[in-house]
């Protein structure tokens, strides 16, 4: 067994830690070690913790660290962060929050933030889930900004995917988030003393009962939460939820197909085939120069950018040109 | 020379119809017409409408289009629609706004909607400029939502990108536009007869100093307009911006680095070989059976998803695996 999976398996922190800054990397090395941890993953239970900025997602996730943590189960955190100069700095802030869970070995926190990167985030966030999972933990955590295709691929990665908002977003709830809202099991409104948490309740509630495609009958009813997570305040009732959409998952057959399902796997396999391809190919193509001669033919109007890319591409198949 | 290539060219309605819809719904065979009509593009001055549902954006265009023929130019525009369940309908209903221009042989208004198809609404979206562009249209406006990565990227397709906002979005703006924000070379805020006009004027002006990345010395400043488009006020002075950013593209270095630089031919053909990519070989695999064969296998348990993806990928590359 290659010595990285027998360390990541035995649970010694700093070969995980290693391995998932390989994976935020892009080191393509790291295939051979996720190959061989596959077969000790399908264990953990992921949550999916997502909404903007200032909604409160780390105090919640601190909160929810020192609940798992009573129960005796061991939790793993990815903060997936966005590069974006906006909210970077206000997003490092909160890590500092779950700083108090740090020395406990039942708890092990990350951030990743491999947005740029062939492959993406979403590929990353997997692999990483798969190190935790094959790592023992009974819970990873994952936290997102919710922004983006990305992020709302992201989310999809989760068994349980739970929205945050707070009071007061009102109108653009519906505008913005449009993308997100479809993937959320559970709907918490944070910061719930703050005037306007019922108007935002309601607005919820009309949306996920516009969203009819996903809610037919048998299906899980996402239920609407309050919390205030500073003060602890609605937490354990959220946890609870989160136990009961587990069940749902596990027991019913509309919940199996969701969880282990061909579905599930297709779209993985189908996105990881992408990703691969990308690298092999377009990397060779900018080694040998290639691809940089086609721009320059496209900017000197020797040749249109629909031709370059045949030329580029077609050819690397197997495949005739024109 | 092709035939269709001929009839674009010369402006046939029917057959930049016909070709757009193909484009839209991902018709192989476009790829030829799009290759022959590239010599006649490069003309036509793209602006991108880009804001949430509700903001007035179909209005604005609407009155742009009004101004725009007064200087005898000729416009085409481009609505891209988003597929979400929530938006869908109010954008279906704004799009009657423009039907006052429908007789018009100046002006040629087309929706495309290509979300999910491989190569995606950016690519759909510049070879349908590139269709109007070769058509001999002066001005191309193309209108989204700009929620998700998808449409931050069909937004980097235009000359003159245009932020609208209406008062009142508050602290939401900066959580949740962030991504977008960044590609503004103008800001609107439209309905500005509402109250919270000074105050997310003032959010606006900080966030755009914030970004000090993109606005250094030298470089374009975006402007802040206050517009009410549905009784045409500030819209002659919103074009008279856009006229300024056109000409700060055309004239100085920094505007003809961003306009036809090698970057952004570079960034275009890396897309389109990603794209193509994904489409030739994944498609393949699915025809063939191999990838459906993966699936089962990794559902069996006789493989895992790493390895089944360098068996579908390499030996298509001609590489050997392990």
């Amino acid at each position: 067994m290659d010595k990285v999976v027998e360390k990541v398996v035995a649970g010694d922190v700093r070969s995980v830690a290693r391995l998932i800054r390989d994976i935020d990397d892009g080191i393509p090395e790291v295939r051979e070690s996720l190959k061989g941890l596959y077969p000790y993953t399908g264990n953990a239970y992921v949550i999916g913790i997502t909404g903007a900025p200032g909604v409160g997602k780390s105090t919640l996730v601190d909160q929810m660290l020192s609940h798992i943590r009573k129960k005796d189960k061991t939790v793993g955190v990815l903060a997936v962060d966005p590069t974006s100069p906006f909210s970077g700095g206000a997003i490092l802030g909160d890590r500092v929050r779950m700083q108090r869970h740090s020395m406990d070995s039942g708890v092990f926190i990350r951030s990743l933030a491999t947005r740029g990167h062939f492959g993406g985030l979403t590929q990353s966030t997997r692999s990483a889930i798969d190190v935790l999972d094959a790592m023992g933990k009974d819970y990873i955590i994952v936290e997102t900004v919710g922004v983006g295709q990305d992020e709302v691929d992201v989310v999809k990665t989760a068994h349980t995917t739970v929205i945050v908002v707070i009071p007061g977003m009102g109108d653009d709830i519906q505008a913005i988030k449009a993308g997100i809202l479809e993937t959320g099991d559970i709907f918490l409104i944070n910061k719930a003393d703050r005037e306007g948490t019922d108007k935002t309740m309601s607005d919820l509630r009309l949306m996920i009962e516009m969203d009819q495609r996903k809610y037919e009958g048998g299906k899980w009813k996402p239920p609407i939460l309050k919390t205030e997570s500073i003060i602890d305040r609605g937490v354990v009732e959220f946890l609870e939820e989160v136990e009961k959409h587990k069940k749902y998952l596990t027991e019913t057959t509309e919940g199996l197909e969701l969880r282990k399902s061909k579905g599930k796997v297709r779209e993985e396999l189908g996105e990881m085939v992408k990703n691969r391809l990308i690298q092999e190919v377009l990397s060779k193509l900018t080694e040998t120069g290639e691809f940089d001669g086609a721009v320059q033919a496209i900017v000197e109007g020797k040749t249109d950018p629909y031709s370059a890319c045949d030329a580029l591409v077609l050819p690397r198949l197997g495949l005739h040109t024109g």
